[in-house]
């Protein structure tokens, strides 16, 4: 068969399907006059990624992936896979399950960057060893996780972290409710640190951020809800991330973070791609080439991060950001978008001349993306 | 279709094709006795490249590519186009339209490295957004572009440059003429540096070379000409290079470079490939393999690079190189050459135990190479 | 044709095929109490590679493979080939012929790691010139190589590397008998180093290790022992390095190493690959998914290496490992293995806190792979 590249199979059970993204991101970060902190136009190559992935008759499966976006080569996905009926057994690098939005590839979220805590809580892959149950509406994630392989062999951090999710179709009607649950020993001496950029990942200024904590582990519970009908989609979730261990006393701190989002496909007869527990590949029903315009999407995001815990002395501050896309997927395999965050920060790291650190940043992000 | 490696075309208009080149290179430099810099034999992988390109019907196009060659990857070019009638626009890290052999492949270049002042004037790949328009034998490029990714997002520079090629055949000869034009803003609190190797690439002695200059921008421009007559080829360029901002007096500094050529193929009926205002593949007439030898091509050329600014005393150096390459072409996708160069420097960065900066080098520069 | 990646061939000679593997590691080290040196459970990607080679009409190949185990890319093999007859020429970097289990794909050695020799004197892949005879079972490889291309094109390293093997059939047995003789130069200034790890590579921990020797130049001699006959495999190598130029007295140092394994597979009707000179893939009988249960195979190793040569003052250690691996081959194109090693070292370069330095360590690695 051929997306937009192939995947040729043989007639005894091979596959082999080379596979990639390139995702270029310019636009503006307005900080307030008087911060002294970089902002501006900016632009860079988001992603620019290319893989293989394949299966041999047996059940098992093989997926590499390597990013070169920052212009030397960097691996993502390492992993082989056995399938076995409704179980599907993973061991390499890969995603631990940690929620909706960043399961989903960036090829199909509907903002230019995920929602701030999914970054800011340090969601990354790693090496390790997970099982997924799925059947009909449900699907259950479970995985004993080792640290990220540029970490390893030397790092001795170690997870484990789960996922459930339900997704039945109800009157026509595409529902998604979950829930994740994930444990973190960070590694030996290590730290951890929760920060974030202003939406677009072209800005190296990050406002709100922890700074660096010398915790024992981390504890973080997530919650998932969406749903699609027609051309309308919905989509929350929350994250309650707790680090243990701190200072003498061995306290623990709490930071959270949430999104709320609605979207709108302003053209006719699309609607949202979405399978086994995560959004999927936008099809449009009328695409460039075929006579069509693609098709345009409307999002509005609210994206809450907290990176407060007063109780412990941790005022990393906080944001409240108020953001709009428009999606314009002309055909399956390449999408254009505009996005516009205003973002209210509070006690932000930097202050201003007049020792206010509440103030606000306003941001324009665009991309062109391509994949096959 | 099949070139060296498969191209993959669905019925639907997509298309996948893997592509990729290697360049072995070995030889010899041989500088003045006292000199005390490194000469003698050297050895390199000079390229060791693959990407993959495509198209996505509705006008799409895509490319990516690496480089392995130094052991470590660095991306070359990263791009996606949209093609409308004569009209390509392309977004992406690529080459900004310098002129005739800095566009040209390195795989259907007639000397193992180009002309000096092509290296020497930092010509790049740049993250940017361009068109171009060609219709018969007319080729307009214009383009806008950020830096280069490696230093990216952090870089504040950016550029336009333009070029237009008008290349006809009459009477049986083909002609190129094309001219170029380069605004080049700095980073801010950035440099330039304009020097170059004795032709080969696997030294790493500059002998000519202007040191770091503080400068805000550059203006460059160049000239192209070109014909193809059955065997035989010609092939002149030159380029004048602007740097301003220099000091506190705001100086403007000029240099220029240029290099004069013609070729010869030895085997009957081989002729010098040229497409769309570059040099193009060299497809031997008798290949090895079909009962030929391939095509056998000699070349000789002449190489300044003028590095020496008296006005704003700086005094870089200059060279005077001739040079003479044996191109043999064993099929479509193999070659290997021999280089020679004499250069003869004047004002030379290093200098003699007698003082003297006016000496020569002899270089001889080796290549095998393959592409797919 | 299909492996498991497709090979690609058009009507008139050329063919293009991907290729990649991808092993994951994980075990645990025990060293002695008291050694205050890193142990226990360790893990990581040990390769993840993935390369394309090909043909072209008229004799030529080429061969690019990157691993990006580590998380970034690193270049293994990057070669041309031309085949005449019995005679294959290679220009680029490839293996300098160093003995049949470094030669032998790491897809197909018995145990996780090959002997502890083939890692502690260097072998490695070098950019080079080579020519290999192949005439039913007689196999001559020789060549002449300058430094890894990591090392290039700074390094004026060199060698010259040669390798002679006869593996004749007789009475159903597959008999392999080579010898090979390797000169180093070291690069002006370079040193060499000989250690190795216990048997596992996710461990950072060497516990034998000659220190930096300055010495001028390095000679090789190995010889190579193997059998097959049905389920049964026997095979033992031995190599010799003398570095020499050592110190102001000019003296030579002389280290060696060897192993001598035997394996069994005890599943019926399955045997050990191998092909001109190196061991090769092992297709089990009755894979999985075919409804067998793949091939199971137990080797024992004993895998001696000693570094010093008290003539010269040198202690670096020794080793007596004592090695057992259980390989579980599923299909053609996956494998899964559990090692297991006590290793006894005297002269250890660590000592335990009474002061002895002759102790032993215990390790278990597994590896679960696949290629393509």
């Amino acid at each position: 068969g051929m997306d937009a590249a192939p995947e040729i199979e043989s007639a005894d059970g091979f596959s082999f399907k080379p596979f990639g993204r390139l995702q270029l991101d310019a636009g503006m970060t307005a900080l307030p006059d008087g911060l002294a902190r970089g902002d501006g136009f900016g632009a860079e190559i988001r992603r620019a990624r290319v893989g293989v992935e394949g299966t041999i008759p047996g059940g098992f499966g093989y997926k590499i992936e390597i990013d070169v976006a920052t212009g030397e080569a960097e691996l993502t996905d390492a992993l082989l896979t056995y399938e076995a009926g409704d179980v599907e057994l993973t061991a390499g690098q890969h995603n631990t399950f940690q929620g909706l939005e960043e399961l989903t590839s960036s090829r199909f979220t509907s903002f230019i960057e995920r929602a701030a805590f999914t970054d800011a809580f340090g969601f990354e892959r790693r090496l390790g060893v997970s099982a997924q149950y799925g059947s009909g509406p449900v699907l259950v994630q479970a995985g004993v996780f080792a640290d990220t392989i540029a970490d390893l062999p030397e790092s001795d951090a170690w997870s484990v972290d789960g996922r459930v999710v339900y997704f039945p179709v109800v009157a026509g009607t595409q529902f998604h409710v979950g829930g994740s649950v994930h444990y973190t020993e960070v590694d030996d001496g290590g730290t951890v640190r929760y920060r974030q950029r202003p939406l677009v990942h072209f800005t190296a200024e990050r406002l709100i951020n922890t700074g660096t904590l010398a915790g024992d582990s981390e504890f973080g519970l997530g919650l998932e809800l969406a749903a699609i009908r027609g051309p309308f989609h919905f989509a929350a979730e929350g994250f309650r991330q707790q680090v243990s261990g701190l200072g003498l006393a061995d306290e623990t701190a709490s930071f959270h973070g949430g999104y709320i989002e609605g979207g709108l496909f302003l053209t006719r007869d699309d609607t949202r791609g979405y399978r086994g527990g995560r959004w999927n590949r936008t099809r449009p029903a009328r695409p460039v080439g075929e006579g069509g315009i693609g098709a345009v999407q409307a999002n509005l995001r609210y994206d809450y991060l907290e990176l407060n815990d007063r109780r412990v002395r941790i005022v990393g501050g906080s944001q409240n950001a108020y953001q709009g896309s428009l999606v314009w997927t002309t055909t399956d395999y390449t999408r254009f978008q505009v996005n516009y965050a205003h973002i209210a920060y509070d006690e932000a790291v930097f202050a201003l001349p007049d020792g206010t650190r509440d103030y606000s940043a306003d941001v324009i992000g665009m991309r062109a993306e391509i994949d096959f």
